[in-house]
């Protein structure tokens, strides 16, 4: 997880944790990770790495504690609800080597929701305010049961709608960031046409990072140049550049295709 | 990465390495991991974990390196293309401790498609024929470009509709798996209600693999109950138990919310 560009220096960073074994499986398709990569962006932080992991307490708690060492804030989502399968609780209390308790707040929600909704509060419904020792809460302001953190680890629901209400409620524990400044330039030359001139680009302007993204829709192609930069002048001054380089190659019918 | 279950275990093994600035910045959303997920479970194969990281030569070596000693196949998507910020071929290379050569039949695929179309295979493009040295091809279907296999890492392109080609090319290669026989039971009774019975009976039928997945949608809430096993006799004696169990608690007002 070594740093790939010098641009990003000052920014926290991030790795997010997807606990499920039904994502592996591919019965479920994650819808955390985009929402989740597009906020941190937004917010000015790095997000260095994702893992999709099953539902086993060993490898959560050995990949909490490798991600916890590198990173400023690790999200995991799934494995906090009420079924056997949902350890993530356990795992973390694991990787923290701190006992599982009843979290008493944790609790008073889930009495009171469940009161609320004339059901009863049984044992493995009350199993979700069991939480590592010295955990902190996260509202869920869906379905009361809450997340927590401990220490820079922010357990969060798997349920998208819950996951997204969490990240929210989490978002000012992150600390005031600045987003990276961002330009696309879309073109319809093929990458081969312009690659090493790019290249040439991206090693002049070494602060500003330089992606080429082709799309390929219903057999019609292009390429999306993606500049990010901390520096808005920086920024501008390499876009141009990309500008001109693509309007030259443009002109120059004989490597269009 | 240690196994969760004890119900797969002789099944062949795989990682999935998702390389690619623009998923982690939220930029673009995968779409290669659901369907080579899907695909691996109906083969037989177990995807013991995904991670996506940067475009960065340093992260994909060691990345590869971790996985190619822990499981029979290692995916990788992304960053095969001609730009600079394509590193996947140097970053396998450097994994193995082998050099960077040009592969002469990719080289020969790439003039000869280049030649068809009438455009320039300058250095950019032919980059694309230069691979880890013993390396052997995977087709490319759809852009000529191939993908690469050293060893037990299998190098594919990132955008879906080659990924996905090139995936089936590779099929034969993972040898004659067994897929896992599966039952979904579909319930509207909460988790919390039959949380503990279901853990009860999770414990009886160790073989069998029970996962439980609630689904919001548009407030309607259910739970899907998932079985998994590689024996159908199992599978079908604990999904009884699961039918019965839910048929019970049915019946039983007081807990059904």
């Amino acid at each position: 997880m070594s740093r790939a560009g010098a641009c990003m220096s000052n920014r926290a960073t991030c790795a997010i944790i997807i606990i499920g074994d039904e994502i592996l499986s591919g019965r479920t398709t994650d819808a955390n990770l985009p929402y989740f990569a597009r906020r941190l962006d937004e917010l000015g932080l790095v997000l260095r790495e994702t893992r999709v992991i099953p539902d086993s307490i060993a490898v959560i708690a050995s990949t909490v504690n490798e991600y916890r060492a590198q990173v400023d804030f690790v999200l995991t989502t799934g494995g906090i609800g009420p079924t056997h399968d949902d350890v993530t609780a356990r795992a973390v209390a694991d990787a923290f080597g701190v006992p599982v308790e009843r979290h008493p707040e944790a609790a008073r929600r889930l009495e009171s929701y469940y009161s609320r909704r004339g059901t009863k509060p049984n044992a493995a419904r009350m199993r979700m305010a069991d939480m590592p020792r010295g955990a902190t809460l996260i509202d869920n302001p869906i379905s009361q049961a809450p997340g927590f953190q401990i220490e820079n680890v922010l357990v969060l629901a798997g349920v998208p709608e819950i996951a997204r209400a969490m990240f929210e409620e989490i978002v000012p524990r992150f600390g005031r960031g600045t987003p990276l400044v961002t330009q696309t330039i879309v073109t319809t030359l093929p990458e081969g046409a312009f690659a090493s001139d790019l290249a040439e680009l991206q090693s002049r302007h070494h602060r500003v990072r330089i992606g080429s993204y082709p799309i390929y829709e219903r057999n019609r192609h292009s390429v999306h140049l993606v500049l990010r930069a901390d520096d808005s002048d920086l920024l501008s001054t390499a876009a141009k550049d990309v500008d001109s380089l693509l309007a030259q190659l443009s002109r120059s019918p004989k490597d269009r295709s």
